[in-house]
This record gives C-alpha cells, structure tokens and sequence, in this order.
C-alpha cells in the first residue's frame, strides 16, 4: 500500500490516489460479447448449450434446475449453514421490509386527485456468480427483496459446477426465497438468455447482480439495447474506504482492509486517518495477517493500488470520501454516528469497531449489491424498490377540468402545441 | 391509422401492432455524438463556442445566464402565463412533496441497528429541450423535485434562440424552481459539458431530460462511460395508449389521440376498444380535427405507424396494454377507477372522461418525463427519488457482533472468503 501524507499532494497526486485501478486488460471483449449476445439471440438454447460446454466445461442436456436437485441440495446442505442461511435471510427481509414504498394519493386541486400507485416488475432475473466460489449470500441479497416487491416470475442464474450441478447453498438460499425457476447458466450467456428470452429461459424486464467484467460488459450492453432492459447498477470492483482515528484498533482495521482486498486483484480499499501512528500500526498488520491468508495473492494485488492517507483532520477525510464515494465506507471513530451526517456519498457505511463490513455482506440486514467505482454518487444500492415501478394517476372530475384546464391551456399554447390545448378546451366546453 | 381487429391476427401480426415506429435515420449518429463528447471533454468551453456557432446559428461569448437575464424574462411574460406557471409548479410540489421517501431504521438483532438515511444528489444537470418550441413545462418537471430532493447544485441547459437568449418562459420556470445556473447550451454539447464539466459549466453527477435523438444518444453514452454519470431514463419517442368503451365520447379520444400524434412524427397512438362503432367515430373526427391542427402534418406521419384496434373484451385491451407498457395510458372507461388494479405497466395513467393527457404533461401535478418505448416495465417516471440516493447504515455493539458473528462467520467459510470470516472472529475473541 502506498503511504501519503495529503496535505502536501498537489492536485494531479490526489487525483490519483482516488483513481479507481484500471480495469484488467481485455482487449476485444466488447466485440467478444456482442458477438456471444447475438447468437444467443438467435439461437436460443443451442448457443446456451455451446457456450456452456466452451466456458463450463460441461454438457448439459436442459439448464432448469428441477425439485429433486432442490431437495438433494438441502440434504447435502450442513445444519449449521442452513441455520446460518435462514437466519441472515430473516434479517434481511425484516430490513428491507420496513423500508418499502407505500402508494398515496393527494388532492392537488377541487375535482383533481393525483396518485403514486406500485406495481413489481413482472420478470427479473437475478445473477449469482461462482467465479472463486459460489455466494448463496448473493442469492439472498437478491431473492428477498424479489419476493417483497412481488414479483411474479423470478429467474436465476448460477454457473453450472464441473459437475453440473448448481452449488447446494445457492439453491437452498434461493429456494428459502420462494424462487423456484433456476438455470445452470452462468457469464454472457446467461445475461443473453435472460434478455432475450430463449425457448427454456424467460425474458426478463431488469436484470440483477454482480459478476465479472464479461457478465459487467453485457448487462451494459442489453441495457443500452433496443428492448430497455433494466439493469441493478453499472458494477465495478469492489472497495472500501475506512476513517480511523487514534483510538481505532489496528488489528480490526487491516482486517477489514484485507477482506475487501481478498475480494479481486482489482479490488481497491483506502484508509485515511489524522493519526499517523494508526498508520503504521496498520500497515504493520496487514502484512503480519497477509501471512496466514488463503487468498494473499489475490489481496496483494490489490493493495499495490491501494493507499494508506493522512490527513489533518477528520473533515478533509470526510470531503475525500464524499468525493470518492465509495461502495463501502467504515468509520472506525469514537464519534462514528455522530459522523454519519458528514456523509453525503457512499453505498453503505459501518458505524464503529464492531460492525465489520462482512456483517453487511453476509447478515446485519442491508443489501449487498451497491454502487461502486463512484457511481454512489448518483445511485442507491439494491432495495425493494428496485424490484417495483411506481405508476403516476390521475383523476379528474368535469369540475376538476374546469378548474384547472385553463392553465394547461395557457402553458400548451406557450409551447406552440395546439392539440394539447383543444384536448383541454374542447373538453371545458362540453363541462360549461 | 391503421384499423385492425386483434382476435384475428396472427402473433406476428399482433407484434406488428405493438412494434413502436423505428427510430428516425440518423446513419452515423453515434460516431458523431461521441466524436462531439469528446471534444468537449478536450477542449470545454471553446468546443462549446464552435458547436453552438454551428448547430444553434449564434457565436456566445459566454453560456450562463445572469440575474438581468432572468429579470427581463420575468418582465417579458404575460401575467397569465406567469400565474399558469406558478399554479402549475405549486400542484406539481404538492404532489412530489406527498411522495418523499422517509429515513428508517430497524434493530434486526439486538444490538444491530440497520438504518436508511438519505441524501440529496450533489450536482445534477437539468436539459429543457426547444426543438419545436421551448418547453417551460419540462423545467418544471425537472426543477421541482430537484428542489424537493434538496440537491444542492442545480444546472440546467436550454438552447439559445436566434437572438442567443434563452426563453422567457423556460427562465421564469427556473427561477421559480429556484435554479440559478442555467446556460444556454442545446444538444450534444450541452450534455457533453454537463457530464465532463468545462470551465463555465460544473460536471453533474446525474442528468435529467428529453431530448431528440442527439441528446438521448449523448445521454446514453455519458452513461455507458467511465465516470458513471447517472441519467434519469432511456428515452424513445412519446407515446399513448387509450381504453375506451362504449361510452367514450369520440370528439375527447380523437383530440388526445392527436394531442399526442403532435408531438413527433416518431410519436405513436394506440386505441384499443371492445366497440367497433367507437372505433369509426374516433377515425371520423381524428380527420375532422386534424384539418384545423396546425401541426397536422407532424400529426399525420405520427399516426402512419398508429392503429385502431378491436378487442373482444376489456380484459383483452389491459393484457395488450400491460404487454406494450405505455408511456401514457388513458382509461375512457364508466369503470376507470374499478379498472385501475388491472394496469401492471404504464408511466402514468389518466381516469375517467375529464383527464386528458395534457393536464399530465402540464399541471394535474404528475410528473411528465415518464419512460417510453416499454421501459414502463423495469423503469418508474421521474420523481423526488431520482435527485436523491439511499445509503444503508448499520450500527453494531460488542454483543451485537458477538450475536451475528458466527452467522457471518459461517457464510464467509461456504463462500471461501477467509478474510471476511477472520474480521469477524478477530472481533469475536477480543469481545469474549
Ligand atoms: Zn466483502
Ligand atoms: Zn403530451
């Protein structure tokens, strides 16, 4: 981890301790994956069937995961991991339920009742990964808030094992979801199946998750395509961003630093603090707990583009984070909540030592699929709201048109649309 | 329009039907729109000079409007206009206000306080198109919930006329929206300025507006690109879908039938109906109405790709309308407000005899930048949540932790993530 003092980079070095690392080298993979995208779209599941044999390395006759498979997962499944799945999941809807929209209706003027109603997409399709290992916390994080919102029909999608075979855990989180239509289909492939629809896959309205840069680039391209697909988030590498004063334990600090680093080679963690002794003590155990880490390899790459800050005070720290905005953002603080106000950009953020930001990945109750690479300026994480359209009506009666008419008859004739007018005053003069 | 009876078409012929009109030719759109972004984002305010020169007609030495500007605006308008502005604006506020999302907060576990809170959308970048006409009403639309959501700086562009000013009426609404830096920037450039930043217009992290097939393809790159620059939707040509019955009076559908085929000959006009004679009448004064529109020739080519289709019952016109996902569905039914449960996909939707489109796009107090071409089925229309954002929160004590722990614990160990489990049971034993 590079180690700088704030106060003395010019404009250009903070620039770039804030740049997210480059995305790993893939020359062509635009053109790769509109390529696979189209002959999905044409071929259906034949092309499912070639691509899953080229990137899976297995033949599969049908991709739906059937009941059987759903009931042998559960019985391969450990006690203490289903237990472990039930009760994150309990958390989580218990969460994301107290946060859902409700529909309302105001009186903007006599005669005009203007309302907000809400509907769920009718078909979503949810994306859980199994690149380094498959993440049934994935399928939560999704599945829950689906079946909040109500939606009728939800798809899932999870790379086939070498066996063929969908991770147990994945099917038993998404069986406690109430999901029951899940395919052995993972990368391009899947998304392109979901998009178009193929003749075992149905078509999805928004697609969901997060993936790898080939799954990333295609969920960019079949929501920028004619069909308006929704899409979660624009994904990125993951990331955290940690606040640490001088009361902050080193110990917990590197830890979470790592967990966020162990994540890809391109993931990308800060930790600005006021205390330069934090820093050391830091810096000195991350390198003692890298030693014992399965995936150190895949942590140091990240942290070569990763920095360790100090600053002069806590208020340059918060200014550095809202303009990062980062994905995760933990305030190892004395003063944590009473800090919360100073945050303006940020997925979401771990108030104090004993909220690690794996409690959020895995069971606290707060979604997991959040904005990175900078997009929590402008985005929210993953909700129920995500999965729901809200619908605008009004109701207007004779006397209500006769009270407002006129004005919508003056702003159209302003903009020189004359149909929109006489749609108005024809109307005012039938209601006289 | 095209009359057609839907129980004896065939799948490909009902798709036919539904097929929104294809985009106009523009060959080589993209390439140029990129070429223009990244000329701004290059050279900033003096490409904006050049491309002004060339598109709008006029050399401006400098793009932002100052507060004389905004006072001869003010002095220039009529009094009627001002006041349907501002009665206007007022029912849109009551509206938007009504809908505002709430901070929450739950304790999930004991000891796990899990939190929304939300925060404004720091810089967003409003576009008022004036292709045909400006449109005061847009930055209203724009404006208000802008206000409403609290963010903090506000751009908006709009064209310059001939005369290189903005217009009168699209300034008053801005004012009154309380927005302070507007330019008088149109087309490519406008959204190239607002997505980089250039010396005189700040760089958004969020873009809002409709637009010709310029501006929507600029939006749609911005977004595809690297800064993740949020926009409001995909946008497409406007659209209508209207349910009559028997009741329906001919001269009120015929007027909103044109009242939208107006707005662009890419606009389409759906009329679904289980009367045919509604249908005959409804073609019968669309022709006697067109013949005094000023804008019937815009009128006619919109209405080329339109149809007048007949169903055998209501419950076929809802499934067809559900699947088209209009942008604007209007239900001249004696059961409008009965009927309102079985719309699942729509952007707004408008009751009864007395509710015609024009109140939406104007003053009923909806808002009017409402999603298109089928977005209606993954996307909602634009509301105070498209200024703001939500970020979770989680607060956990040293029991909490000890409480969830092994929880997250056990799902890190399935999902092979060591250094997520190890920040939790490090935090473990220095609770115990
Ligand atoms: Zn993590
Ligand atoms: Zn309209």
């Amino acid at each position: 981890m590079r180690r700088v003092d704030w106060s003395v980079l010019d404009a250009a070095a903070r620039e770039q301790v804030l740049a997210r690392p480059d995305a790993l080298e893939a020359p062509g993979r635009a053109d790769d994956v509109a390529r696979i995208l189209a002959d999905v779209a044409l071929r259906g599941d034949a092309a499912l069937r070639d691509y899953t044999r080229r990137f899976d390395g297995v033949d599969l006759a049908s991709f739906e995961v059937d009941s059987a498979a759903f009931d042998a997962a559960e019985a391969a499944l450990s006690p203490v991991l289903k237990q472990a799945i039930d009760d994150a999941a309990d958390r989580i809807e218990r969460f994301h339920q107290a946060g859902m929209a409700t529909p309302y209706a105001v009186e903007t003027a006599a005669g005009v009742l203007c309302e907000r109603v809400i509907r769920p997409i009718d078909v979503v399709g949810l994306y859980v990964p199994a690149g380094t290992a498959p993440l049934p916390s994935t399928a939560l994080m999704l599945g829950v808030p689906a079946r909040l919102a109500g939606c009728p029909t939800v798809v899932l999608c999870t790379p086939p094992r070498p066996d063929g075979a969908a991770d147990p855990a994945v099917l038993y989180a998404a069986r406690r979801c109430g999901i029951s239509r899940v395919f052995t289909l993972g990368g391009v492939q899947a998304i392109g199946a979901m998009a178009r629809g193929t003749g075992s896959v149905p078509a999805c309205d928004k697609l969901f998750g997060p993936g790898n840069g080939w799954v990333t680039e295609a969920k960019r391209q079949v929501a920028a395509g004619p069909r308006a697909v929704g899409i979660d988030l624009p994904a990125g590498p993951s990331e955290v961003l940690v606040i640490a004063d001088a009361g902050a334990r080193p110990a917990f600090v590197a830890a979470d630093l790592l967990s966020q680093a162990e994540h890809g080679p391109d993931s990308q963690v800060l930790l600005l603090s006021d205390h330069a002794p934090l820093l050391d003590a830091v810096a000195a155990e991350v390198e003692r707990q890298l030693e014992c880490l399965p995936r150190a390899d895949v942590a140091r790459q990240a942290l070569a583009s990763s920095s360790l800050v100090r600053v002069e005070t806590l208020d340059d720290a918060f200014a550095i984070s809202n303009r990062y905005a980062p994905e995760h953002l933990i305030l190892a603080l004395r003063d944590a909540r009473g800090r919360l106000q100073d945050v303006s950009a940020a997925g979401s953020v771990f108030l104090g030592d004993w909220a690690p930001e794996a409690l959020g990945d895995y069971c606290s109750g707060t979604n997991h699929v959040l904005p990175t690479a900078g997009a929590a300026r402008a985005y929210s994480g993953v909700n129920v709201a995500s999965f729901q359209k809200t619908i605008t009506v009004q109701e207007v009666s004779r006397s209500g048109l006769a009270g407002i008419g006129p004005c919508a008859a003056e702003i159209a004739a302003a903009e020189g649309l004359d149909a929109h007018r006489r749609a108005v005053t024809l109307r005012l003069e039938a209601a006289a």
